[in-house]
């Protein structure tokens, strides 16, 4: 799990400067059958700033997600972990304590995608990997206790050469503002590690670069720019991480988000 | 604890197949005296297809039980066991990963019994053994945040000879519908055990045999055969357990409640 | 965390004995960072009697609390708590399984409080320790999700020496009833230990004696009694505790409260 809390400030919000906490704590059961499978099951419980799971408290634990491995192939049931959503290099460039919103994220989790702090969709995932390359397909359906009006079918399949990442998704849905596709391109020069990242969310293009540059023995520096046709305008972001050793971080960022500043700072360990 | 996912089907349901999962998560803290009395609790989380605990979700941790034991004798407070639920036997014969609804069960749950999904009934249990005699007592009364509508005292005593084993149950309530007396008489020849169930559901009677039989190393056949005054139908059963090590099992079966059919298939696994 | 279980009777109320029981997980993550700070988080779930996290079932998690500690400094951030609350001796004289209401203490709660047991107030917390010095300083404000109608500041100084202890606290907040200000001085002699407490509650002073005695090997006796001129009345109660080893105790006590008879008896283990 988790545990981390600082200080937020979003520019225009009711209350622009917030004390941020999140409590996160993993709960993972596995076991082994004699011919190797291996069995899984997960649920984490969530905890944002001042919430219980005392009823209308806000927190509580997700919904299950279970799994069946073997030799890099893994089926999973339950809550979907989503194809797009787990495009390598996705990701690359979240800044702060906080992700301050996320908007390097260019699918806009306009697909399946795995939450602590909800209920997610419920359906598949298929999962394997060999040598170099990976694919993942995910697959969530209407009625089951989702809400969704229509089914999601989505896959990506992921290589790597030397020090580059290819991955490539694309998602079959008609829910308005859906992704159609995406890419992502990552390579790694030494200290520095960048990933070029496109998604079609419904015809509307978002594109842009974020990258991770080590400036010390424990200090991280991170950022991104990014343009979506969906609000035509920019997003751009820059945080850093300083390792204090044991699972334990100091981190702090800045991110304009179609021209809104967010900031945080805080302390983050891992247990 | 345990995980399960798999397929149900129910004839004439809103949704004929469904995915099905659960997730239990056993929480049991001890401790023990000088002078040798064990003290006990539990709560169990469980979250069933795509259940949260987050405010309406569905899911969350059941009414905690306390005990207190030694030498073969247990008072435990809080949700309770129920005398009728617990007779040896009372659960032979049931089938598939979920249980099919239970229709194996003669006593048709019109007593005290103990849920890890909701809030049971708050009393007392009384439990004793001694060589092969057992007695269990229970009790539960309005008021205390139980809802029901009139006082339910419980008990059985069981004792098993050789390769049989005999329970007789009765219950003192005042609740349309309660069991007044049950009786199992259980036997093992071999590879195969079998019990007969008798339940006295107020004035219905419920009366049928159960069995299993270990068809190979690691896989057993169960199923039952009932027939319920309560609904003047008959219920039967058949299901397989294959055993995979380490606590995992392929389970599934078919089950035909009152002419209406019921079958599943998937995995489980115990932590 | 705790289990206990007993009966409860409180003159005049609605059902006058009731089973009180109460289960508490406690469950806390720590780290530790190359520089020696230790970094906590901790979340408490709690279940009265016969309560269920299931919407509406009454039990859950309370609101996180983190902190980062070095060398007797703590900061503590998330659920406040409260440096009224954690005076030295403002609990002596608790008796009983349940407490009985804890008249006992002299504060009222009219200031911030840590519980298990719903959300409590979100802010800050200093701690520093030194010697035989003691500084607590705490702090919540409107907003945060806090519902309170105005910011609670508050701190208190302790310093013992020899066999005694003193500690003084006060309060700044315009809450209607909130405590201005509290004083405690407690001393051991031999096998008996107690405190006279003082607390001035928005213009009315509570104050009173509180004692503990070692009665034998592993009984001891407790009781308190004062005056409170809010209620221009009483407060008395009288209690033992029986410790069984291992952690497991035998509780019981009477209290006036105001006149009202209270009553409790029951088991205890620690976890």
């Amino acid at each position: 799990g988790l545990g981390r809390f600082g200080v937020l400030y979003v520019d225009n919000a009711a209350t622009e400067t917030t004390l941020e906490s999140r409590f996160r704590l993993v709960v993972t059961a596995t076991a082994e059958s004699d011919n190797g499978l291996s069995f899984g099951a997960q649920i984490r419980y969530q905890s944002n700033e001042h919430r219980s799971s005392y009823t209308g408290g806000g927190a509580g634990f997700n919904t299950p997600r279970f799994w069946v491995s073997t030799q890099g192939f893994t089926v999973s049931v339950g809550q979907v972990l989503g194809a797009i959503e787990n495009m390598p290099g996705m990701y690359t460039g979240s800044v702060g304590l906080t992700g301050l919103g996320y908007a390097n994220v260019v699918y806009n989790f306009a697909a399946d995608a795995y939450t602590s702090g909800g209920a997610g969709a419920q359906g598949l995932d298929v999962l394997w990997s060999s040598g170099n390359w990976g694919v993942h397909f995910s697959y969530s359906w209407t009625g089951q206790g989702n809400t969704q009006t229509d089914d999601r079918v989505a896959a990506h399949v992921s290589y790597s050469m030397g020090n580059w990442n290819f991955a490539l998704g694309g998602q079959d849905s008609n829910i308005a503002g859906d992704t159609s596709w995406a890419a992502t391109v990552g390579g790694t020069w030494g200290n520095f590690d960048g990933t070029l990242q496109y998604a079609d969310n419904d015809g509307n293009a978002k594109w842009g670069i974020a990258g991770n540059y080590q400036a010390g023995a424990s200090t991280f520096v991170r950022g991104y720019i990014n343009t979506d046709d969906a609000i035509n305008d920019e997003n751009y972001g820059l945080g850093f991480q300083h390792r204090m050793g044991g699972g334990t971080f100091l981190e702090g960022g800045i991110a304009s988000l179609a021209g809104n500043t967010r900031a945080d700072l805080g302390l983050r360990f891992s247990f």
